[in-house]
Order: C-alpha cells, then structure tokens, then sequence
C-alpha cells in the first residue's frame, strides 16, 4: 500500500536526522519508548476510531534510505560519511503494540507503541504521525456517518476534495471499514477489493438536447445499474422525466433501473414528492440517492425529518471532516532505556513509562484504566503482526460501536466517556 | 511530478468513466469547454491564489490507461471491449487556459479552462479538482500567513498532519511559492529544491541525563545551524541554559550558533525576555524562533502585542486550513460544440460560454469583469505552455500582492473585491 515511486524514509522532517546523527555520534542505542496519543476530542466527537495500521505496516516494509537519498543527504552538508554509510544499511528494527484497527479509543490514552533503537524509533515520527492522523479522522468521520445514516447505504465520493491520491485511498478504507456500500474512486476500489459506484454528472444531462433523452441514453446503457442525477435544470421535471424513462424500460424490455440522485435543494420535500411519484406511476422500485455537501449532521437531520432517501454520497465534507479538520496527535517519548521520561510545558504535560490499556465493562463499556505497563491478557494494546482481514476489522468496528452507549456515539454534544489515569 | 508508482488514470470517479462509455457508443466526440472555477471564499479570506499548474502538467503527461487499468475496468462489467480498446490508446488531448501559478483571483471567475473531446475533457474532472483545489488552498494560506508575518522568516512543519505524501509536496511548493525561508520536509526540499530546515525535538532532550548536556551535544555538532527548543521542562530555565551554552561555544570556539524555538507558553512574554536575556548576556546573535498551532491570525497577533520573534513554523494550522479545510471548487460544462449551456439547480446556477477575465487597474487593482470570451491581449487566461520557474511565480505573487489593496488582504474581516459579469 506504500503506492510512492520512492522509498519512504525521505518523507521525514530534517530534525529527525540531525537528531539522529548526534545519537550516533554519542553512541546513543538504547530501547527508545515512543507512544502515540490524541490530547483532545473535536467539538461534537465523543469517540476515535483506530486505522493505518495496514498503511505503517507497508511504510515500515518499504523503509530504506537509497543511493539518491543519501546523496541528498551529503548535499546538506550536516552529516558525516559515517553515520551516511550507518542510514544507508538502516531497517527500521522496531517493535509495535498497538489497539486494533477499529477499535474505538479515548482523549490521551496511549493507542500505538514504538518500542526500538533510539534512531530507529524516532526516525518514524513524522510519516507515522502522518498515517495514524488523518487515517484515524477518516475512520471515525466514517463512524459517525454510519451512526447518523442508521442502515441506509453511503457511498464515499472524496476523491476531488480530499488533499491528494494517497489520502483518496485513507478516505476510502476509512468507508470500507466503517460498512460503506461503495466507492466512487476507481483506484481505491481496485486497491482494495471495494465496490465501485457512481451515477451521472450534470454535464452529462447538458450536452444532451434534452434531460429525458440523457436519461434515456444512460438508462439503456446501464440498466440496473442506472442512477439518474435530476436536478440539473428544475428538479420536480427531472423527477417526473426520470420516473417516465424508467417506466418505458420497465414496460418495453422488463429492464428496472436503479434509481436517481438528488444533489441540491430542499431533500427533504424533493425525496418526499419523488418517493409519492414514484409509487403512483408504477416505478416504486427507484431508489432515491442524495447528495451535496452531506455530512454526518445532516443526514441525521435529513432522516429526522422523514426525508425519503435510501443511500448518501459522501464527498467534501467527508474528504475534510469539518469539525476535525486535523487531531493533535502526538509521537512522544515515554522511556529511554530503562528511565521513565516526561515533558513539563504548559499544557503539555506527559505521564511517563510504558503503558496498558484495560477497559471495564458489563453489557456496555464503563470505563478506561490507563496504568504501568504490565503483561496482561486484558491490556488492549497487542502487537503489532501481520495485517487484519478487512472483514474482521469491519465486525469489530461494529462490535465496538454496539459497545459503546449511545451517549458517547451521539452525533451532537456527547457525554464523556470515563478514562482513569492510575 | 506525479510521485505515484501506477499510473494516474484511475484516481478517477466511476462516473467519468460510465459517462465516457455512452459518449463513446452515441459519438459524441465535439469539443467540449470546461471551466474551472471556486464558488465563495472562505470566512476572513479576500483572495485566491493560483497554483497547482506544474502538477497538472505531470498529470497529464503520465495519463494512460494501463492493461492492468483496463482489465480491472472489465471485471466491473460496465464496459464494452470497444471502448476498453478506445481507453487503452486514450491520450488526454486537450488545450489548457489558465491563470498563471501565483496570480490572485475571486470567486465565481474562470481560473482554468479544459478544451477538448468530449470523453477527454470530462474523465480528467475529479484528479484536476483534486490538484487544483488544495493546491490553491495552500497558495492562499501561504501568502496569508507571510503577509501576516511582515517579512519575519517562515518555515513549513505540515509533513506530520497533512493527509499524506503527495499532500506535503503540495504544502510545501505553496510554501516556497510565497517566499517562505525552508521546510522541514525532506523529501520536499529535494524535489523542489528548497532549502531543508528544523530544530530539535522534545525526545531529544529527554534522552539526555540533562537539558543542558542535550544543548551542549546539540551544539558541538551543528554549530551556526543550532537552534535549541527550550521548552521541554521550564522554558525561563531552558532560554537561559541555552545563553549559557552558546555564550561558551562563542567563547572558547568562536562558533555562533544559531538560535532557540520556543514551542509553548506566552510566546510574547517567553520572547521578550529571551531577547532581553540575550542581550544581557553577550549572545545577541540568538535568534528566536516560534511554532506551536500557529497561523496567520496568531502570527499577526503575535507581532502586534511586540513579541520578539525573528521566525515561525507553521505546521498543524498550515497543513490544514482553519477556515478553508476545502473549497467548493467546481468543473463545470460550459459549452459543448458551438452551443452554450448553463445548469439551473438552487444555488447552482451557471453563466453558459466561454469566458474572458480583464483585470481593471491603476496603481492598485480595481475590479475585474469577466466576459464572454473576447481575443484579447488583455485576457488573464493563457495557454498552459511549460512549466514556469518558481523564481517566475514567487516575482508574480509578490507583485501581484503589491498590487491588492490592503483592505481586501487583510487577514480578518477583508472588504469584497469588484467582480462584475458582463
């Protein structure tokens, strides 16, 4: 899944290497303890869900500085021949304990481990954090959106608004493990074994003379497959045009198309009225997709009101969460060697020493003990081995969500979930 | 450009593709014009930046339909062999006007024109609007935030919180687009040729017996590009053990290093008297530099209440805009053939034609009228030709800038500009 033409290690802020180098300098190779936590929930989030492990994995596989990078490296003139020739036999010898993908986790508990040499693991900082960060938003916006659409089918279309074609593929394994049907991003869906959708775009309908013969040219070409986008010009008309091709090729040659989308205006009156039209004019088997800067919030909203729609698309607002457009996530030291480290800023504070996670529960989660590290086969932490079966991520999403009470999981205004620090 | 092992055919929406196929079996092949344009600005925001043109050339120039493409494209069953055929010897023949990388512009104007067949126009839709909107985005917050710094020297920290690889490329040419002094991306700085920069981590210091022995080791081997992060425990201990070391290393080896970061706390008061501490202890030559979920507003804030702060690194609020997260930034159909055609949904209206932007100015620019497409010397859209030098751009933006009233770059609250649509 590493999908770059380079090695990975050049993706690495300077600082990690002039770091690094004096390490070497100092002979400084002990165990270096390195954990991963987000300090705060954005507005409205009462949970986080883990991902990117899949990702870490292929970046740790592929790490290696080549020719070209070191080169590069000697070019800055920072660094000696020595520690050079050290990068350039560099593997990233490190151990990881980590929560699973999918499972759902709190506000400055430890979720990810990077236990190794100190060069090795500090080395991993900038692109792990990469990873983990935006995997995890995606992950939890995916959540949330399947929380807020209770069934109905969503469909991720982040591929033109998220920040570029490696975050188009997180976005899309975010929607696959969060129970998506589908994806309109044909790269990510052959990656990763996802169902492909799609529908029409507007021009379709305008270089046509007319929408009904568009509708027409497109129903006869897909068939079942067929969505019709309805609103290009006035979307009562598009409703009703929609509605007589589909029933012509119903009559004529007993082909059902799938259905329309709705991608501006009041969805809630537009998903009625289409819904009544299409059961009073024999076409009951369209489905009403909706669309246009959807969200978790709206689709709640939408169905609240009695909005008649069986599947969302997804796009911007899913490609950049609104409310967490980034997470303070952090890579930070916890033990060197065998020395319990932490950090006093304001506002920063860290706990020192390796850490587990127990979680108490009955039916429901109660709550989160975070304490010493110590071997137990509760600590929710594992490591870190060959990757998941996107299926067993899936079902332990959903087993964590059902887990979760509905308090935590509200989309608005969630109570907080209770972790203790012992 | 495109740092993508595969080849970037497929980072496509099914749609592109299903709508291709119909266009293809009804031959319909006329030119079609496309335009690309952002619908409103962002709270606080009063311009646009262009950017995004180099990538969109290496798009391009990489665009094939590989067999593995096409044979993924058969197993979906959407597609008949003919047009698997068409696709495989696909080349994305079509004729770009622009605005230039690094030219301001408003909502609703035509910054970027596609011309072409039919099918080649419409598939590059979803990866141009992935290209284009963040890289726009970028441009933008860069000019802001060096704007907001008032010639202080800039630094871009966003590799750790973009949403992933290609995404930090992007941040990063933004970066040295708008004159900013470094980044600390390493892969960045050698693709773009941009200096590499950065300071030291919390880690390090922890892993030393002392702050002070991590200063020292710091130090010694980095001399004139030392900058000590002073934070880590107490940051009036940690500014005055830095005096201390580099007052030593000036003394008894007449090396100056460089300077201090200060990463958390009153980044005024913490400034001052780190400045007044220097001067008071012979190690004037210390430079201050700030970061910490900085942006353009704080920046501005900063430099306002008379912090002593001789640079910023950007990195959280940088990666990911605050107030733009995304833009609603469109590809729209605006002539097909010789027939104009516009689209009527709620909010969604669209002006048919080609256009033309002329720029209206004396020593400031005044307003800008967007036509029908007029030949004109005047026009602000320009074949795309090859790439420009990034000397070329940064001269543009800094003049352009110039040439923007204050009110209208003003980092809060800006007044509109005067676009008129004739």
């Amino acid at each position: 899944m590493w999908l770059i033409k380079d090695s990975p290690a050049l993706f690495v802020d300077l600082y990690e290497l002039t770091m690094a180098a004096v390490y070497f300098k100092k002979k400084m190779h002990d165990t270096a303890y390195f954990e991963v936590t987000i300090r705060r929930l954005p507005e409205h989030w009462g949970f986080f869900v883990m991902a990117g492990l899949a990702e870490v994995q292929s970046y740790l596989s592929e790490f290696r500085f080549t020719k070209e990078d070191t080169d590069y490296l000697r070019s800055t003139k920072l660094f000696s021949e020595d520690f050079l020739t050290y990068l350039s036999d560099l593997k990233p010898a490190v151990k990881i304990r980590s929560l699973p993908e999918g499972a759902v986790f709190f506000p400055n508990e430890p979720i990810f481990e990077v236990a190794g040499p100190l060069i090795c693991a500090q080395i991993l900082e900038s692109y792990i954090l990469n990873i983990l960060g935006f995997s995890i938003i995606e992950a939890t916006l995916a959540a949330r959106t399947s929380i807020a659409a209770k069934g109905h089918a969503l469909v991720d279309f982040g591929l033109r608004r998220c920040q570029g074609p490696v975050a188009s593929v997180r976005c899309s394994r975010a929607a696959q493990m969060a129970g998506f049907a589908a994806t309109s991003n044909l790269f990510a869906a052959k990656l990763l074994n996802f169902p492909p959708t799609g529908t029409m775009a507007h021009s379709f309908v305008q270089v046509h003379d007319s929408e009904e013969e568009s509708f027409q040219n497109f129903a006869q070409s897909y068939g079942p497959n067929a969505i019709l986008l309805v609103d290009t010009y006035d979307s009562i008309e598009g409703i009703k045009k929609a509605a007589r091709v589909a029933r012509q090729l119903c009559e004529q040659r007993r082909i059902k198309i799938r259905g329309i989308r709705l991608d501006s205006g009041d969805l809630v009156r537009l998903s009625k009225f289409a819904r009544r039209h299409f059961q009073e004019n024999d076409v009951s088997f369209l489905k009403i997709f909706a669309s246009g800067d959807l969200d978790e919030f709206k689709i709640y909203d939408l169905l609240k009101q009695g909005a008649q729609i069986d599947g969302f698309g997804i796009g911007t607002r899913f490609a950049v969460s609104r409310f967490a457009p980034a997470v303070e996530i952090i890579y930070k030291l916890v033990q060197y060697g065998d020395k319990g480290v932490l950090k006093t800023s304001p506002d920063k504070q860290s706990r020192p020493g390796r850490k587990t996670i127990i979680r108490v529960k009955d039916k429901y989660y109660k709550k989160d003990i975070v304490s010493q590290l110590q071997v137990s086969p509760d600590d929710l932490l594992k490591p870190l081995e060959s990757a998941e079966k996107i299926q067993t991520i899936q079902q332990r999403l959903t087993d964590e969500l059902s887990a979760l009470n509905d308090s935590i999981k509200t989309i608005r205004n969630p109570t907080k979930y209770p972790v203790e620090f012992s």
